[in-house]
């Protein structure tokens, strides 16, 4: 009985180290050469069925060169978030000191659920996320929050305290939700979760800069006041996906007072522009809030998942999510200071997200920072500047926040001729490795989009990427 | 305009190269270090300020040298989660492999949402969930699911797809669900963030082994039709957190079926008794259950936070959690075996969570993962036979997955002076760095509890660790 599993599951300081080595140095030479690699590669059905196989466990362990030539493989097949031309979705330019930020946060496992568990990473939790609701977004003293893995699920503790601060148990089935027709679709998922139905939210129209229209939202809210529902939270956007587009937040937060609503905004990406002192009045109204996502991973040069939730009030998250049980009995709250985490949030057990963003700022400095966040607005002004300067191209929505939509629209094509032709330039685009410009729809067209936050790419070669996709579309149109 | 960010926010190959190393070494001295290493290490008061004014980042860089040292003083302030001689909770004996897999998964920084983003690691991650659930736990090949944070996010999103599959929305409020009074606090949790009020939660009573009472909750279900309520849930543990108990899970799989009732099983820690040819009987009636959450970060030996949700039929996952926007049209559905998962959780960004509890079954082989986990039943058992052997311990529940309950109790002593003896040996033990075995209750009974997982612990060790428990207590006892 007395056998000791020690050899089989953990290895010698040697081992370790030689392994280590290895594994490092095949994660060095990939984000090294990155901006020479596909920036999307797909895995055709016979490469996905050989992974497939790869995936089943074997009894006796696989040697560690074939590991991480089979690891390598694998994960050659997918987007590069973090590739200086990748421009869809938010990309997530992540920045080597969060990779080793993590790689020292994983090493030494931290529980960072309870102050008992991890006072030392809980105390820098606290204080950095004090400094950047307070400092940095101008919410009061009383703001807190706490690290989660990403936009959705800081959306969700948001709404979550939200739901619970502004309604009876008995007013949530009459209870209305406003939204615009641009904010993130993670708001609804969230609600769902939260057992609204998706006919209590009220999307309202926005304006032709894409910020929601106060005027209907007041319209609305009289109207389902009138109709005996109960207004209760009013949604903001800090930056829109499709467009960086930043909703009238002073107006709302006056609407929201007066109407005794919560007011949420979803910063995941466009609350780090706080942090540039040339950009930051864009989102000055950000801190009238009553609670905000922002994700590290998307404009904070982390690694994923690396979000936060923030509210005005943190006491108001321990209402919502406190948690007790006779086995955490010897895991008592802390000073209101030093909370146990897992009163703020859904998760019992969560890694220690917020070191790596700790690591990366006490490694970049903040001016480095500054200098990167101030880079995606300059690229993607430089990408409209381009734009301006060729035929046929017209911009739906100009930079701002670092996004910009056009598309090309030479005369004498209708509209499903000009979708397929955007299409086709976006596709090609990506199949020759120029760059990922995906895209999206503005106002029912079919648009191409770049959202640009890579510190690497520099402004001419976004200027000759821009050329490239015109060489592309008139190509395409001579065919 | 032109300027580039590249040279503050990246690093050439020498210089990442150099600092990785350095990273490294800091992080391998740690994980070898630690047997040596305080289990339990909560900061000062004074401490904690300094913490408070090191997280606050600054205008300039800090050297590496200098920021690693401070690193190393935080986190050696946590307890050590992965200590052999640590026995509080569920403890993360994580592999070394695990923390190297992650240090791959970190640096290729992969979107696990969707298949265009992720085609090679999704694949992955879908052959394992497909192995675990189907090969390992029964379900039919239908089964599937996906990776999230940990245990709390996995009964949040099978609680969700049973509150969407059983329910009409109309039906919510009069709806029942059934735990017993060992369930854990995520699922009370989980459910509030549904929209239940806990008032909706019938604890059922356990019998004299903690597990679910079945007699009880079919009574109990009898009586809420006749009430009005409908019942939809029944919730059963695969080792619950106080004691490791199983509950009758053919049984509630029967009362289930009968009663028309999601049948959701919590198998964070036990589902993993199904890799032990000799020990998974004990748990061989959960693959009857509609969904099970699992963590990897318990009993796999991974790095937090690395949780699975598993549902019988993955194809209702999605009727809860599908997720569709204008600027995600470009990463349409793969087809029906390649899922995007964004389609399958709460989280649209997500990393790639599946590919390290894959680097660590390759490196480890599934042999070695049986070994490590048929030793903690056996360090739990060693843990028992010796106190069987002292005078004064009780055992209250027995060594069943790892988890034994006991207590000191000489003659003579009142309830209340039981309590802080234990309590007292419980403190003096973490003190002196014997060992971490936390308190808990059991029908109300204070209790140390001793939950072994290391797989470098030897059996004599635990012996010995015993035998210390027993002369602290006999110390405390002269006094």
């Amino acid at each position: 009985m007395n056998t000791r599993a020690q050899d089989a599951l953990d290895l010698s300081s040697d081992q370790l180290i030689g392994s280590a080595l290895k594994v490092m140095k095949l994660s060095v030479d990939n984000r090294r050469g990155i901006s020479d690699q596909p920036i999307v590669k797909i895995t055709q059905p016979e490469v996905a069925q050989k992974f497939a196989r790869l995936a089943r466990p074997q009894h006796h362990p696989i040697p560690i060169d074939t590991v991480l030539e089979n690891a390598r493989e694998v994960f050659d097949h997918r987007i590069r978030m973090d590739h200086p031309r990748f421009f869809g979705f938010i990309p997530s330019p992540a920045s080597d000191w969060s990779w080793l930020g993590e790689v020292l946060n994983t090493a030494f496992n931290t529980h960072a659920g309870s102050w008992l568990q991890s006072s030392g990473p809980s105390a820098i939790e606290q204080s950095l996320i004090s400094w950047m609701a307070c400092d940095l977004l101008g919410f009061p003293p009383t703001a807190g929050g706490c690290f989660v893995s990403g936009g959705s699920m800081a959306n969700l503790s948001a709404l979550m305290v939200a739901r619970d601060q502004k309604l009876d148990f008995e007013e949530r089935t009459r209870a209305v939700i406003y939204t615009s027709d641009q904010t993130h679709s993670s708001i609804v998922k969230g609600l769902r979760i939260l057992g609204f139905h998706d006919r209590q939210v009220a999307k309202i129209e926005c304006d032709q800069h894409f910020r929601m229209n106060t005027a209907m939202l007041r319209l609305r809210i009289e109207h389902d006041r009138r109709s005996g529902k109960k207004p209760f939270l009013v949604v903001g956007s800090c930056g829109t996906t499709n467009t960086g587009s930043v909703d009238p937040l002073d107006e709302l937060a006056a609407i929201a007072q007066k109407e005794d609503l919560w007011l949420h905004v979803d910063g995941a990406y466009g609350a780090s522009a706080a942090l540039s002192k040339s950009r930051k009045s864009l989102i000055k109204h950000v801190g009238l809030c009553d609670s905000i996502s922002w994700d590290a991973h998307k404009w904070l040069f982390q690694t994923y998942g690396c979000g936060m939730v923030l509210v005005r009030d943190r006491k108001l998250l321990m209402d919502s999510f406190r948690t007790g049980a006779e086995y955490t009995q010897d895991a008592p709250d802390g000073p209101e200071e030093y909370p146990n985490f897992w009163n703020y949030t859904q998760e019992l057990t969560r890694p220690a997200r917020a070191m790596k963003l700790w690591f990366s700022f006490q490694m970049l400095g903040l001016d480095a920072v500054q200098r990167g966040i101030e880079h995606a607005f300059e690229l993607a002004e430089t990408a409209q500047a381009t734009l301006e300067r060729l035929e046929h191209w017209q911009v739906l929505s100009p930079a701002q926040m670092g996004i910009i939509c056009f598309r090309y629209q030479p005369p004498g094509l209708d509209e499903f001729a000009l979708e397929n032709l955007n299409k086709e330039i976006s596709r090609i685009a990506i199949e020759n490795n120029v760059a990922a410009a995906l895209t999206t729809r503005l106002s029912g067209k079919l648009v191409i989009r770049i959202c640009s936050m890579h510190p690497d790419l520099k402004n001419d070669e976004m200027m000759q990427i821009i050329k490239s996709l015109d060489h592309i579309a008139q190509a395409k149109l001579q065919k």
